[in-house]
């Protein structure tokens, strides 16, 4: 008794990843039903977990009176529609990110969840990293005064699939997306304009595909603080997340967690291990800590760590920086959507 | 099916600890019923992890002839006497360190396991931390060549209640017993005479009880290998955990983890967060992958990664240690146990 | 014999530390002259460290037939010109950056040294930086490829007087001028174009100059490699110059020197001491590699590592900042100076 | 005027390097006159350095009047006899590690200083790294409370030549013999017994010599505070000197300084360079500080920061490391100085 029950709709290596961490750490919740179109994907994480109910398609979950909350972990065009579907239904939700690639559909979206007075936190995992959350504590209590630049280096080990790029939405808001809520996460305050300089120098089918590879994001925030991100979708050396917040009293440096603590010296140097490899390995405890503010605010009542607007913000960032590159010229946000300017 | 079903004796906090890794992290274990002198410690733990059976008295685990292995997590003066019924009783044995402060007692117990053929796996769990494991499989690939030196420094963050320390045998056979298994492990080689020098440093209490609370035991191994390790009960800055191998061709030094990767810079110079605080957060990885292990080794046979043999010697190399520092001589293992010599 | 004799001009801080570094450090040179248009601090260096002549006015160290090299240490409104004149007396040249802030001026003093057949080496002393140069090496190397990304922070440990400010042409001709360099010494390149963001964060009476404390500009390499530069005028933990060359096999990372290595653990965390203050201690090694540099290249022949035209464009980059700072848009250099395109 | 006015014996290596620091870093010295029993070897350095006068015999330094302070760095058997004569000459001493391998010969040496009221410092020069030295100062100012445990690594690049070996003393007295000093400098108290394990593991013809190449020395201050010292004659990656104080209030670790500060990270891993090759890499600091303090006290007065007693006492605790080695025991340092205990 006590326990949430909870609907997840997506049987993916995410959604699946959301099945396990709830099931096996956090006793608070219960898994009691699991959709995908895909029936054997939903079926063996159902067998494997426990999760005693399994459907192709999510309405019976909607429709279970007995189902508090969904998660959303499909795929992305699917996002906003499910978002809908389960306020309407009266679920409070946590739904993958990005909401969607289409800022009307988020809008919709975000109406629905309004009326319906459902909470809806939004997967931005990277803030519940331990390294991440320490460190905006810090900046939060002040410990380096007002802050002035921050650096975000974020980069993939390797490029996803080409047939993934093609309706990923390209790199902005694909890949950057995460750094975009980092930044506003980080800083607690919003970005006004943003300046984008970006090449293909990994691969050039991504450019042949529209897209690029390696960008440089420069962000202007309100107060006058500075920022840049830069991305590349290869590190041949692993997943390299690294955040820096400089202030008027210190800076703050988090660099990327090791795998193991080990130093070899030998006559050519010393000697540590690569870094982990992708976001499954280095973004494990996030995960679980992400569920676990989920299911606490679900006992709890209040507005959720990453809100459906934080969720919009960065999708406009994401266009922002896209046409930041396309024209050649600094983007205010407002131009994007006029709505952040109020 | 095909789970191992396992019997808990113990649900103090490092049975509970094991109940907790088996539940949630293992799916090839099933834990059947759980039993401690403290019956509602028992029911606590079954209730919060639906393990279905508990007992105040492990007999009725012995006797039940579906659990495969039994976990002895009671009190050490209790672990001989259970590992000789464990093994009488056919079951496979996980027994937490040390088996025992007898030496003969460990003598029969070891007896009973090889005559009824089981696994008797001892909990030295540091041996699989992920950092110490690394340094000694780089050891066994030759990446130093032959050691020469071994350095460990075990620290703990307070010294354990005075009354556990009564009964504890001894800071050499309570705390470095752990040292000396690591020594084993690191080195791939036995030790053949200690040396030690110890003093009441940090609570003159400790000394009253007959008992020191710093020492720094030397160590010869068999090849002409040398060794230390240095103990204090007390580090105020946290659980300090760390050994170097050093050898012909270079060195390995493994250093503590550190709860986060943030450094905070200011005006007074760079800041990171203090060591983890004990063996509970420090080696949580080690205690799950201690018992992946153990499960392994039952379903695929084999000797298992913490022989009896690993067992026993740990606590003769305390005993060589104690008389050490009582005669203030170098003393050889075989004066402790003439058996080791053949 | 064979000493290469030398004139120095500006006895203020700079040309003292050149001055100390020929005398003590480089047997090979010897200082027989300075000048300083306030003649007691000529005066003051020569009897410290046995220079034999000393000057208000340069004009006998250019007619002086044994002066075979020059050092150009005076204020910047000077440089070019005497230039000019050492050139014209047939002097070879060490010239303390910018050569100027007119790039016209440039050109003419270029003009002069190319007529004229003599060395120019341009103090850019960064690039002698045993940390940065073990990069460079390891980038012409190969270690990372082809390199995509460079990262240049570069922070001050306060900003200079206001009466400085006022004539130092602003941050970027000031400050950011030793990064651009930095920027084409280690990726080997040309910078096609630059985007700028400014803020006035550390002192209000920095903007009523007309200056910006804060920025971060971003560099488009020919190649399509991307870089950036964050510059702040106050970091109040000290003297903060790193600089990281990622590329398509890996990363390079230059950190901040320590002035020591320990680090003391307490209660509170682990700490280590501050960085060095400023220029003076952190590159006192490469002032003296930047002397042992020109003196070789003055017994060797040779180009010289820092030329005439890496001043000059290190210039026109720092005027393409500013004007992208002020026109709020991406400048290419070709704006600044047409010739550069060819 | 004003300038303290130096002899030194022995144009070798360490007297080389001594006339190069005074020369070049110290305008308060004036070396005047330089001896060795090679007199090519004086001559040389003579011409180098710009000192005017050169003998094969040290007679005429002691006799020149203008003279106020001899270096002794000529081969160790001369040092002690020297030390007298420069003393009845009435010349302040700057003499090389050890004094002597005769204790007698140590105390006539101590005697005549004594009486002739003059400064002897022994060439200890690593109480003048910098990084030792600060740690050094937070012990003394209280950062980690009362100091319980030392740990000193101090490892050689490679062996000395064997006919070196021959003639040294062996390692306690040859290379120990810096980490006694090291002990006594951090710990600020004595040391009471020792206990030795060695083992030839290097080469054994180090052996063959009656010498080992691996040792582990135990130390017990007074206090009760415990210490160890790990020396090896060969660590392939460098020259390995590292110091931990760890005490009631928390630890100080003096780790290696780097060459540079360049981390490398590839698919293999993060790479740094190796560490500096030797002494001479590694503690030119301290050399210079080490002479600049000896200058300063001459001008100044007061006992010199390493005193005739703190030469003697490292050399009793070689003698003490020694028997313990041969006599499988430990042994007090009364047992070899019993003066010591008074």
């Amino acid at each position: 008794m006590g326990k949430i029950r909870i609907g997840i709709i997506g049987a993916g290596r995410i959604g699946r990843l959301h099945a396990e961490n709830l099931s096996r750490c956090i006793p608070e919740a219960n898994v009691v039903a699991i959709a995908d179109v895909a029936p054997q994907a939903a079926e063996e994480c159902a067998r494997d977990l426990g999760i005693p109910k399994t459907f192709e398609n999510p309405t019976p979950i909607f429709e279970d009176r007995n189902v508090e909350a969904i998660l959303i972990c499909s795929s992305t065009d699917t996002h906003a529609s499910l978002i809908e579907q389960a306020a309407e239904a009266g679920k409070h939700i946590f739904c993958e990110k990005p909401i969607a690639l289409d800022l009307e559909a988020i809008d919709r979206a975000l109406e629905a969840v309004k009326k319906a007075e459902v909470l809806l936190q939004v997967g931005f995992n990277r803030r519940f990293d331990p390294n991440f959350r320490r460190a905006q504590e810090l900046v939060t209590q002040g410990a380096i005064g007002k802050p002035h630049v921050l650096q975000i280096t974020s980069r993939d080990p390797e490029p996803p699939p080409l047939d993934y790029i093609k309706v990923s939405g390209g790199i902005f808001l694909d890949m950057t997306i995460h750094d975009f809520d980092m930044a506003r996460y980080m800083m607690g305050e919003e970005v006004e304009e943003v300046y984008t300089v970006g090449s293909v120098l990994v691969d050039p089918q991504i450019g042949e595909l529209g897209d690029i590879d390696t960008a440089v994001v420069t962000l202007k925030f309100r107060s006058g603080a500075l920022g840049v991100i830069d991305n590349s979708r290869r590190a041949v050396y692993g997943y390299d997340q690294r955040v820096e917040v400089f202030g008027e009293k210190g800076t703050i440096v988090v660099s990327n967690p090791k795998p193991d603590t080990t130093v070899l010296s030998d006559t050519q140097g010393n000697h540590t291990p690569p870094l982990l490899h992708f976001f499954v390995e280095r973004y494990t405890d996030s995960y679980i800590a992400e569920m676990k503010e989920f299911i606490r605010c679900l006992q709890s009542g209040g507005e959720g760590p990453v809100t459906g607007f934080d969720g919009k913000v960065a999708v406009v960032m994401g266009y922002a920086a896209k046409r930041s590159y396309e024209e050649h010229r600094p983007v205010r946000l407002i131009e994007i959507d006029p709505g952040l300017g109020l």
